[in-house]
């Protein structure tokens, strides 16, 4: 496939508007419309429980949806649970794992979690009388290591995101997981600006849990997301969400919970989505995550490089090799959201805002930024379009 | 609109099968799925933070499916609470209301429940320590409604099924609840298998809490469910999914939650899904719950009356006032599952097995069921067609 030509012609939108907002949400491609849609009309039924055809062939594509996932990570396939959201995903493992802690145990993250990755531990913190501490860092996102190192040492869960949504940074996972594993701490990811973008690996990146969302970067819809549950955390990790679906046998005083992944699954889960998650999955693949994190470097080299002709003060680190796709800046002295708006007005949108990142805001001592952030379907012209309207937005504010 | 031919026209499967597996899931009409491809192909965005177009036009449709959706039930906009199932909406109750019991407490529900209305209680009751008790009922799904007055007596919650999904039986869930309330007890209603086949108002059943999932009886897609909160009940509710979306403020060590309804509902909700679940809202409201309720009464009566004919024995309630479009029968020596392929081998889809109530095949010293289910697009001519099949089945049986 031709980057980004080919992609665009998939997403209708792209020839209508400048989509820069793709840390909230990506565009879809028609591919995952369609096969969604033919679940719906003509394949419609419920899994697992069913023997007739339709049933039949509704279980056999939401399972190979599940197999998909898994070797998009490289995960294996009881691995994978499908829930709603990376948030979902986060909260569960900090509910399933509420009984291990004791008064006084320690939680490492980090001051840039998105709040998904935050209060989940916060709540857990507060109820069990942990102790939350915080790898240091800089006003750019940058983790001290050697911080890291000693924080680490005796925590009995570590919880830190891949990318931030807020500054862009890419965090030193693999390194963070490593340091975990020494401790015997329980290591979370938090995918959810990575997985799409850039290559995870569960394994390399030594991940106990690890969730992300469909609707972000892989393309999918929206409602499905993953959680991936380590194989050797099957035991420790008691799921929240129990009932249909989920068990082996039920008496009215009692149950015994099915194996895993069913054991963490309850209810009709998101079926349509799930193939519609698996279909973007394809889609990514078939383009290659090397040439989409090529495409957004690009992205992010020029645009940066424009802000700061422009004196536009940007946030995130300086070495490109950790900034992804994502490029938060601010104008002076007007309010995120009119700079947004007006970028609106010229067809580009853009988030504006604390991007669910208080702390960090807080951190750097503003309200908010405007967040430009791209995908594989973004071109350099869609770039070069941006920096026209900031110009013109800067030499109005001087004049 | 005709009945059910037109509604026929609009799901294009009822030409190809005969799909009696409505309890499980519904099929699409066509509406639904455009809904949902217009979000994903013309106004594809996040919902909330966005000052951009696709944006506001996403959270505008978004939240005005939380209207229709709580105009449907006789609800408040603020009440509705989207959710993944109907299982992930009374787990968020039982993981929410925790705090509130106390050793010794009592919990009353029925014998009837799906595991999804059964396993959060049990687990809730081990875990603090509480009575959970079951309103006695025959082997036909009739709960014994003075016994129900003396178990909900000092009760702190009830929670039970509308309709069963394994009986069919229609529970007095608005007697339960004046019950439950004036006991001053928390009611919870599981109306999995009510919404969308009858009238679902949660100010006449007196809930403070009540689930139901889009893609069964509302004929949306699979991957959102509701719960209802009612508002004098949303302090004492603690949202047990927390983060993106669901604050007003946030420190590194301490967090404030927003009001409801977004206090509820953490990360990214299943916009497209939403958006696909008023739609089938709004085309139920367009054939009229009351001619989808006659068309399922006429199909019951008529299968019902023609299983006797056959000697078949059927289960569930014999007042058909009291039965909803939920037929399980059994034909021996047959396991259901073969029964269910025979069908299946005549185009007729139906469920088998326990479906998710263990303790009513135990109660009823079954393995299980073959259950055909219908909806409102299901025709006589459809059940004159499996009772066809039925009659060559049972002759083969007895020669």
């Amino acid at each position: 496939m031709r980057i980004p030509e080919d992609v665009r012609k998939d997403i209708p939108l792209t020839s209508e508007v400048i989509y820069f907002d793709n840390t909230a949400t990506s565009l879809t491609p028609k591919p995952v419309v369609e096969a969604m849609n033919e679940y719906y009309l003509k394949y419609r039924a419920n899994v697992h429980r069913g023997v007739h055809r339709l049933s039949q062939m509704a279980t056999h594509k939401y399972e190979e949806s599940r197999k998909v996932v898994a070797d998009f990570i490289n995960a294996k396939f009881e691995e994978i649970v499908f829930t709603k959201n990376t948030s979902e995903s986060l909260n569960l493992v900090a509910l399933g794992l509420e009984h291990l802690f004791k008064k006084g145990d320690k939680i490492v993250t980090t001051p840039y979690e998105h709040h998904s990755d935050l209060l989940p531990w916060q709540r857990l913190a507060k109820k069990k009388g942990l102790r939350l501490e915080f790898i240091e860092g800089d006003n750019k996102g940058n983790l001290d290591l050697d911080n890291a190192e000693k924080k680490i040492k005796g925590a009995k869960l570590v919880a830190v995101q891949h990318v931030s949504n807020a500054l862009g940074v890419i965090h030193e996972v693999e390194e963070l997981g490593r340091m975990a594993k020494e401790e015997g701490a329980v290591f979370v990811v938090d995918a959810a600006q990575s997985a799409g973008h850039m290559e995870v690996d569960v394994r390399k990146l030594h991940a106990d849990f690890l969730g992300f969302s469909g609707h972000k970067g892989p393309m999918g819809p929206t409602g499905i997301g993953v959680l991936y549950v380590n194989e050797e955390v099957f035991d420790m990790f008691e799921p929240p969400l129990i009932g249909g679906g989920t068990i082996e046998d039920v008496w009215l005083e009692n149950y015994r919970l099915a194996e895993p992944p069913e054991r963490f699954e309850a209810g009709t889960p998101n079926i349509g989505g799930a193939i519609g998650l698996a279909t973007g999955i394809r889609y990514i693949k078939r383009i290659g995550i090397e040439k989409i994190e090529r495409q957004e470097h690009k992205l992010v080299k020029r645009i940066t490089e424009g802000l700061d002709e422009l004196e536009v003060p940007w946030y995130g680190p300086r070495d490109m090799e950790k900034h992804a796709g994502v490029v938060s800046f601010n104008v002076p002295p007007l309010h995120p959201h009119d700079v947004a708006a007006v970028l609106d007005e010229h067809g580009i949108m853009v988030r504006s805002g604390h991007h669910c990142a208080l702390p960090v805001m807080k951190k750097l001592g503003i309200n908010g930024t405007v967040r430009a952030s791209f995908h594989v379907y973004n071109s350099s012209e869609e770039v070069e379009t941006f920096l026209g309207v900031m110009e013109e937005l800067v030499k109005n504010l001087g004049g």
